[in-house]
């Protein structure tokens, strides 16, 4: 049960928003242009895998649920499969790029002080532009306050991880703004 | 000097909002939403104080002093007081309120999972209201987030910190929303 009387029985953020629209119209417009702008040189998949790695790491069950399954629809791949980058990403057959960016997101989530020079360098000669490093800065540090929001309240999640699979398509079709957020 | 070229020489998330402005805009509507809105029972002050506290415990030396300002600005306390604050709520002339939304705010910046119902009842029983409980932690979420963003792109800020006690008067006036990026 929530901390709060969110006046709704919406899962995750979906019932917080449904709460406090106000706040609810920035935070989608947030992450409708950090995860699917399309003048953007990493895809959604990318973008989405980012999401759900730290999401992961602050070990916030409905939003690594959510963007994984967005990230296995966009990348095809399946739900082992996401869970098997971020429990290792270093084994995985991303690109050294990707690579790159999830070490930088690895750090941004401990603080933004534990990104490093070298991090950054490395990720620039594996053939990250400065914008997809600014933006994996800004996706990681995003998620680190999506997680908090929907944990610090309490927020309740659907245990089954084959529902946030199911929606993954028509969230990908809708995007994150002007969906409705009551059905 | 910031991991990557930002194109102009403005301090703190001021150049990144430059370098971004298509982020800028949801991020500035968050903030003037969470801080400055009026119809929040919560004082532009104390929302500005947690700003501030959880800047502090994110060791973000621009946040925090913009921040603190501006709540030393609406509040009438010096930096030494709000420093105060910021090292020892527990012991400060707070109300109760305002102490136990700290710590909940606290506990949000290490993650979401440590907001514990303990403190959220206590909260309630100091007198806060769902809605104030709700906004501390977004608040403590979001700023999560831009001391990342800030750190994590490794911006310069101005050492001397008057500067931005002078600049706080202009920014109560203005806002977050609107203001020009490059002046």
């Amino acid at each position: 049960m929530a901390h709060i009387d969110l006046h709704n029985d919406l899962p995750g953020i979906r019932g917080l928003m449904a709460y406090s629209p106000e706040t609810a119209k920035p935070l989608n417009e947030l992450v409708e242009v950090l995860l699917r702008d399309e003048n953007n040189t990493l895809s959604r998949g990318e973008r989405e895998l980012i999401g759900a790695y730290v999401s992961y790491l602050n070990d916030c069950f409905f939003c690594q649920n959510v963007h994984g399954a967005l990230a296995g629809y966009y990348l095809h791949c399946d739900i082992p499969q996401i869970d098997a980058i971020k429990n290792d990403f270093h084994s995985s057959a991303l690109s050294d790029k990707m690579k790159a960016l999830l070490s930088i997101a690895f750090s941004v989530q401990k603080s933004g002080r534990h990104v490093t020079k070298e991090q950054v360098e490395f990720a620039k000669s594996s053939g990250a532009s400065d914008k997809e490093i600014h933006d994996t800065v800004l996706i990681a540090a995003a998620f680190c306050m999506y997680n908090r929001y929907v944990d610090g309240l309490s927020t309740w999640a659907p245990e089954d991880r084959q529902f946030y699979v199911s929606r993954a398509p028509q969230r990908a079709a809708e995007g994150y703004v002007d969906f409705d957020l009551y059905k």
